[in-house]
């Protein structure tokens, strides 16, 4: 009985999904995790995404980075550089290990839903986390310095290359995941919720997924995204630069403009509060609360808000 | 100019594969590593006897153990055993970093002699190492547990399985490397060396390989076996369990017998001279010296024994 669907991307995301996961049962929540993020590296398959998530559910993510474990160490990292190996994308020693797991699984035949699955349970973590397709989708970013894959463009080249659009590789023939399908249906279904995530590069890789902006469509839930953009700026990550290499405005109105008629409810921080009577329209509700996630209570707290605001909107229908 | 060529598999080899290149310049030694000890694990392609020969040539190798890395950590080891990942086989962190960036270099098309060249100029290792081929074959060991992959059987099971028989998988596709057949027929050859290796899991895989027996066979330098059983034992590893398993002598007599015909020249330690006799034949000339290499002096000197041992059979002949 899936009462919630979250969204996600990475480190803002995940921070949602654990106050949700704090509110509702396991089997009430559904996470679906971008997998656009994720590229092979030293043979492996990396996917930030996915970990971010499965870390910060199992209570050993990097607190200070909001990605990656905890007290991690970098031997491999270092003994990387020795051996003519490629070191900027910067793997821990724990996270190589889980890593290793993964490919060894993938490499025998198992989904990545499934490996997630099995990884989740060995952490720990009983609420479901989901890549958002089996099949891979690897973001690439147009640029001015040409088309790059998207932790080229992240990582490597630090976001400082002009962005110009996204292309979504793969993304024509991988299927949203069938359980997300199934959630979308669930009569049970209270929420679809679109965590603060960037929504190009995070979110945009779930909805461009074949039949899925359709499914949102038709499913009898709102949808409810909480902004990524609080007073003008993104709290992490490169979704303001972006706004503004699109000419786009950096606000919040950017991004409520950005998912137009796929929302039924929105969320903004109070910093933004002025922008409310703006954002309302007839077909979607605006939600003033605090968003800004330092704590765990806020994380909850939010999450709370996000579902009370998806059941007023029902309310109201 | 190849003036040797030294076919060799992991430890015991290495230790004369380094003595031979104190003795000879880089483009006079060609070593021919083992490959039938390679296998896929945790996703990454592992090439025990080829990085062991490396690192021993690097004087990065693990003085103790004689394979894997001195000073090395175990980072990702203790934690594959959190994420429910395969530990048995014992991989630092150092070695951990090679494996990635050969895996790297392998997805992206590179063949294994390649990479063994780069990773060989990465640790300023000027004499040539090649595997014995770029197609991949799979060492598995017929045991009354049923056929086991080479490593579950050494490592996984401690090599304690009764062993009636081995299978070299992929053998009849692959073919030795090109560089090691225009070696054999390079006419300043003076020596194939067969180094101190076991020989039905290091060598056999070498020779089993498609037209590589008639290679040597009508190769004009001399082919000398340097016995790995030493006063009835194994210096190292299952050897002399494997000859008893297979109802053979365990000493150095059943060495020479394995090899038959292939060789010119076998070299004995002094605690087997009383074999000399019995091991002398019309086509099979024996030397007796220390063969047993403990210090860099021991390997230095057995390499030069062993390649004077082949300029008296030449001029003998």
């Amino acid at each position: 009985m899936t009462r919630c669907v979250a969204l996600t991307g990475g480190v803002g995301g995940a921070k949602l999904a654990l106050g949700l996961s704090h509110v509702l049962a396991p089997d009430e929540l559904l996470i679906v995790a971008n997998t656009g993020d994720d590229f092979e590296h030293l043979g492996l398959t990396i996917c930030p995404d996915i970990d971010t998530v499965l870390y910060t559910l199992a209570s050993i993510v990097n607190p200070e980075t909001g990605w990656g474990r905890a007290e991690e160490s970098w031997r491999v990292l270092e003994a990387l550089d020795t051996v003519g190996g490629d070191s900027w994308f910067r793997l821990g020693d724990k996270d190589i290990a889980l890593h290793l797991t993964r490919a060894q699984r993938l490499a025998t035949g198992h989904t990545l839903s499934e490996i997630t699955a099995e990884l989740s349970q060995q952490f720990g973590v009983r609420h479901r986390i989901l890549p958002m397709s089996d099949r891979p989708v690897r973001t690439m970013v147009t640029t001015d310095q040409g088309e790059l894959p998207f932790q080229e463009y992240f990582v490597k080249n630090r976001c400082e290359p002009r962005v110009s659009g996204f292309r979504f590789e793969g993304i024509e023939t991988a299927k949203p995941h069938p359980n997300l399908l199934k959630a979308l249906k669930d009569p049970a279904l209270e929420a679809v919720v679109i965590c603060p995530s960037n929504p190009f590069i995070s979110i945009d890789p779930i909805l461009g997924l074949p039949g899925l902006k359709s499914s949102l469509e038709d499913c009898p839930a709102p949808v409810i995204a909480v902004s990524p953009i609080v007073g003008g700026k993104a709290l992490k990550g490169p979704a303001s630069k972006m706004l503004h290499e699109l000419d786009q405005k950096s606000d919040a109105t950017a991004i409520a403009e950005h998912y137009d008629d796929l929302l039924d409810g929105f969320v903004i921080d109070r910093e933004d509060r002025e922008l409310e009577d703006e954002l309302s329209t007839d077909t979607r509700r605006v939600c003033v609360t605090q968003t800004v996630m330092r704590s765990l209570e806020d994380r909850i707290a939010l999450a709370r808000d996000v579902l009370e605001f998806g059941a007023a909107i029902r309310a109201s229908r």
